[in-house]
């Protein structure tokens, strides 16, 4: 980082890159926001490495927070970070003048850009494309745009020629989100669309980390993702861009038993508050009702696997 | 609240009953919100004859306003309404918190209910009895909840048997607001349980006006919907009581034309609200964006409708 | 129908118009094939004057055939009809081969066409086309397609631009039955690009009848449905075609009550056989397990709507 | 059945326990069934150690085959199996007529049991366990169950009290193969209901193999699934039983990736042809159509994933 400041605020780009972490939203066990915390999960995050950081995505309990809320924890947020990383923030759901409100007050506190799902009932090609650039027309030129295409929570199928109008035709998009599953060639086709003199944007994966050794041969950037161990998914891409995938991939299937755990649906959100508990990265396990709670069986088997991790990513690392 | 008058407000209860119009959301043609057009179909909805509001429905666009903007309709709308009659707010959406929040605020100003429906992703009977009990406790004894069982937008199923044991298990629900469709065998099982003892609840339909008769034959206490005639659902209702029901269902065939077109999913609501402004309610027929737009040929249609229905209804009602 | 016989077997074209009943597939009350009274009902329906049948559609209870039942039915319904109206198969579902072998039985046997619906879990315009160029392929040149579009059953949906490739590139597609809610403007779309030179195909409405008027309106070439009183349909598409639209509508919003009674889903299926029961185009209302039963106040209900219906239809087409 | 031995053939019973393979259904490039195949590929399931085997299964591609196709599968393969190991036949689908008669003719050829899941549809507890009585009665006293509880394909979801009704008022059920995710609680909620004194069935987990080592840990009896290295899952059921969970789940861990490969929905049944043919257990990797295909960057992942198991876990079970 430059010593003489004006330091010039991050914008995501098409040569944006890396891990995104998607930030918890923690909350004291009264279900209150817990403001401390989440400063102490920002450095955390920092901490191990990632090289940005997403506010108010799904895994950050987003729907559950009033609009007052989720504008606290922009700010806090933003103010926190302190334009160490570039920070993304999720405006998904409502109406299109909430989430120009929303994605202006973020841009206004530093934000580098905006990330937006299609919501639940869009259902084809047309519907989705035109939504998109009606979002990139309400929210204006100024805010770059993350594309999120996670069809297991938003129930919207995108096909790859519907990704790719998505790019072509809506240009403040600057980073494609792929969390079809299956949606490996979505990421071969969006490289080969380029290869081809199409727009290029940033590809990330997600789905907490699954299949990223695959997305990432295939071309990702990097993923934006909430899984417990974001320093696992630093050292993966690392390993990756420095033309190492065995040492990654090596190091990604000793934490493969924790990604397939807490990917299933709903539940996996309280997994990962419990293991950033334990990390030290919140203060409390709480997700806000109605959501999961964990048993005492579900507790003996997070216990299991970190301890199998732990032995494990020893002797992978080492 | 004044002394003169012991006036006490409206508390929904299992005798509640009636027509229950679910209030537009007036909007500028930009997006804004229209807070003198709200009080103009306030004003309409009365002097149709309504014996109840509800604000903030999903006829109401509630999904597409910010918390800010929902509190400002609540505490309008029910200075506007002044107790004339019993207002229903719609809380349903985000976190137990959010929706605590909303309700007591709407309960403070006057309200006499706030409704909920079970969200997206409840899928067994244990699953919406549980997520109805945690509403309840959350929102407190002082709030009577209206249950709303509307499937086709919420994608949530509730049998006969959730019915009753959300009946009675949860207390502070005092009417159930039936849009399942087939579903009038729930209004009938219901009063079948409350014959053999159960506890009471007051009934009512939805669905635009869709079977309405044979929902008040069943034993239904009312309709709560935004169907754009009220003073229909009035007389129909007012028919049913007298103990007149072909009188009723001569006007409601006339204007179940309407009804039906009314009924396309997602598209109805522009039709109503086009309706709405035609006959002086709101100043404009704007959608919050993303939302149906009509065509010229949609349009026609509307005239069509209106004029067949006003010449048909003119020869039933003489 | 000219005397000397080598009288060729219709084959569904662009050109094909006129009410196409679909049959219900009647069974004794322990849930086997009645076969008696698929030859009554045929005759039913051509005393009728249907202007086509339609065998083995969802209201045909297709997929609780087996193989073997299905192609009896296509057999002995082929040979009732006797070349008198065009027959069109539904042949939706399973696999291509299991498709194609139907298919094919059926045009041997007499048939002007097939039915196919897009199976459930096709999900973006590609998906859609895709699929409808392998079917086409599958079954081969000379085999007429109608495609339909029913997403409530299907789940899939069509949108206009992806029903224009359809048709556009699927060239034994000869007619569209279009059933989505809203989905009047894809008939308006589908004769205006045929306005504009495009492909012509023949359009059919369907959903028992709803939206009927507005549909022939916009251009539809008639209708695809198992209303219970297929005389209506006949009668209101007779007087669209003589020009006396008013006419049809009077008579259409007579039966009307019947036509949003009949449209419960699933639950509708049970109402139209009990009432060609009573009509005696049936012996047994029996619906094939699993699947609805009518209680006693369904039973009551659906007397009460067809005396209203009787004394109705009786002032108006007098 | 020889004299001699009065080896009486299996039933399925709560003490049925084990690796059930799902089997494929082989097909010629072309799409027609390859019978020699299926020999090859029932010879290398019971090579590789399996308990039990399960023709008809969804992985089996059941719903692309004609009535007649699925009998002869049923038929062939229980003559190849000869009694070995139980056989499981899955009856899903179509009406209650149809079930009977496949699972007649299966039990009559010597199955062990018929596998049922609730039909897309059912949404309610109540019709959920009405359907499993409902298929109970018809199939038969004598034709044990296996209760298929797998939402991501048939959209029904069941509760941990909904499935003890199922097990408690449906008595031939005696498997439950819970595929639910997540879904463990539902394990160990059956296991302790069995404690308590409830009627105890075996429980089986699915799934292509995840969560295996959780699940055998809450209790379940085994496994019934079609991942592609069966002996994978033999191995691991067996350290289990032996008592030794850390062998088990080290091996497992090394098949992890592969597991989580194939657990691509839709996607994953390519791969595992694929990998059967590699492993000669097929003679072609053909998915009926319409189904996926893989693409060359597809293929050379899945060559990556067995070169990197291989490696490993010749490494982990020396």
């Amino acid at each position: 980082m430059p010593d003489a400041s004006p330091n010039p605020p991050y914008r995501l780009d098409a040569d944006s890159r890396g891990v995104f972490v998607i930030s918890a939203t923690p909350f004291h066990p009264d279900g209150s926001l817990d403001l401390a915390s989440l400063d102490r999960a920002l450095d955390f995050y920092l901490h191990a490495g990632v090289h940005g950081i997403t506010l108010l995505g799904m895994m950050g309990e987003a729907h559950k927070l009033t609009s007052d809320e989720g504008e606290t924890i922009v700010r806090r947020g933003l103010a926190r970070v302190g334009g160490r990383v570039p920070v993304v923030v999720g405006v998904s759901g409502g109406s299109l003048p909430a989430m120009k409100s929303l994605a202006h007050l973020a841009m206004d506190a530093g934000a580098a850009g905006a990330m937006v799902a299609p919501p639940y009932g869009l259902r084809t090609d047309d519907a989705i494309v035109g939504y998109m650039r009606a979002v990139a027309h309400a929210l204006g030129p100024e805010v770059p745009l993350v594309f999120q295409d996670y069809p297991p929570t938003t129930g919207v199928y995108v096909s790859p020629a519907c990704l790719r109008r998505v790019i072509d035709e809506v240009h403040t998009v600057a980073m494609y989100k792929g969390e079809d599953v299956p949606g490996l060639d979505k990421i071969s086709n969006t490289r080969a669309a380029e290869r081809a003199g199409g727009r290029r944007v940033s590809v990330v994966c997600g789905n907490g980390g699954l299949l990223l050794p695959q997305a990432l041969a295939r071309g990702a950037d990097g993923i934006m993702t909430g899984f417990s161990y974001p320093e696992m998914l630093v050292q993966v891409y690392e390993a990756h861009v420095r033309g190492e995938p065995d040492a990654g991939e090596d190091l990604y299937d000793a934490y493969l038993p924790l990604v397939s755990y807490e990917n299933q649906p709903g539940f996996g959100l309280a997994v990962r508050k419990e293991i950033l508990r334990r990390r030290g990265a919140i203060a409390s396990a709480a997700v806000r009702a109605p959501g999961p709670v964990l048993s005492r069986a579900d507790l003996g088997e997070i216990d299991r696997l970190l301890a199998r991790i732990e032995r494990r990513s020893a002797s992978t690392t080492r």
